[in-house]
């Protein structure tokens, strides 16, 4: 493997980069940003060596890490002129229309559908970190759709940057992503609205504000562009999930309401299980 | 300033301790927890010197650092039994309720009602950490009701802590409080109850979840002894601030379900001004 050549160089691209090259400092990596700024900002950062409007044919491997909305198109392209020896995958938040818009493509065995759970709030190329995904898992959709030598090169990057590979059927990683993560970013957003209108004529409120509340509404700070198109692509299950944290704050708020004491710890006793499942995983 | 006895020894009456142990070496520190494990962890730890059921006749200042669901009978009892030189002062998360109860007490002036900004997820002595307080911000309600000699020594120790003096009505303190802190807890524990109940069969789903899930859900992990109380005590406010986030959040539902792509973006890029804020206190 010699040559990686990526579209889209912020947070997750420019990450993979710096992580490929640290490790592998013999690899060219090219690049490409459709915002001419953060292609400025990856030259200059070094994240890649040269900006190439499109992968040389002997690319070995293409990796698309702009947003959802985005990739169907450029993956197509971007199949369509590689030659028969370069993997292509996407980096999207949501698996389940790309791998059917995909499906039918000629060199469909070209592509891996990858999606890594790893990132910030931040964006652009100046959030990239080395150490990004490093011991992060890496979630693998329709891994039997892609051609066995040509993903062995996929995996075995992953394995350099110490990547914890899941095997996932697509509508089931949509499905449960639209749980522990799309949710969280939509009630990280809601929550930073809120707060904004109630206290938009005196900010200084919120500076009575700690660092409880600093993390539950962190997220809030993500990309709109990036966010958009994940909550509408993933629509049905991010409508499940949200209509049943709704159900679920409804009957919370009606407990506090009805004074019901009881009722409220046992809901709480009940969520602390979180406790234990994510010290656990840490 | 010789004497200081701390009834509730847990994160805030511990961490208290520490610090104010850790400035003013000579300080003798006593305190009481009706939980007797607590109460041995504290000893064991040496955040207190002695176990004393009661502040002695000459404590300086009497910490009730309690759930705010016990602070008026607490306070009630230690007001009328302490000496003419002893401040008591509360620690609660909300100030409104217990402002009026104490408001007839013969003794009213030995009271200063603070609320310090300061906390993590973790509760019990055990989480006492020595420099929680450090910069964080010290909310005390209707100053102008304690004696003037009384209160400064609390602002002595106040000072000594590098604590940032804020003065609030106590019903602007609860209603700002609700959106600021009461809100966030309600969101994060729900959150972590609503991807429990999905996930409750199949928990290697939570495997998959990233550092923004545990940001988001990491106050789901604080003690439903302390948070049930504070929700109830401060009903009113808590309602507003969660119908008001309830609407906000079926509005932001409403744009996915309707594929309202600029109109998500706008919530989006307005919850992002969290960015600016949250930075500027930093």
């Amino acid at each position: 493997m010699k040559k990686i050549h990526i579209i889209g160089l912020g947070l997750l691209g420019g990450s993979f980069a710096l992580a490929a090259k640290k490790i592998f400092p013999e690899l060219e990596i090219t690049g490409f940003d459709s915002d001419s700024e953060n292609l400025g900002v990856a030259v200059e950062m070094q994240l890649i060596s040269k900006a190439l409007p499109e992968p040389g044919k002997d690319t070995d491997i293409v990796i698309l890490a702009t947003p959802v909305d985005t990739l169907f198109e450029i993956l197509d392209k971007t199949l369509s002129k590689v030659g028969e020896k370069t993997l292509v995958m996407d980096f999207g938040s949501t698996k389940d229309q790309l791998c059917q818009q995909v499906s039918q493509h000629p060199k469909r065995a070209q592509y891996l559908a990858v999606h890594p759970i790893a990132g910030t709030e931040n964006s652009g190329p100046k959030a990239a970190q080395v150490d990004l995904f490093d011991g992060k898992v890496m979630i693998i959709c329709e891994m039997e759709k892609t051609d066995v030598h040509l993903k062995k090169m996929a995996y075995d990057i992953f394995d350099a940057l110490n990547l914890r590979l899941r095997f996932m059927d697509p509508k089931d990683h949509d499905l449960h992503l639209a749980f522990v993560s799309h949710l969280s970013h939509a009630t990280s957003f809601v929550l930073g609205k809120t707060v904004i209108d109630k206290t938009a004529d005196e900010r200084n409120i919120l500076d009575m504000a700690g660092s409880g509340f600093a993390s539950t509404v962190r997220l809030a700070k993500s990309s709109p562009e990036m966010w958009g198109p994940i909550f509408l692509e993933n629509k049905t299950n991010v409508l499940e999930a949200l209509d049943s944290y709704i159900d679920h704050l409804t009957a919370f708020r009606n407990r506090i309401a009805n004074y019901d004491s009881e009722g409220l710890k046992a809901d709480m006793r009940e969520a602390n299980k979180i406790r234990n499942i994510l010290d656990f995983k840490e």
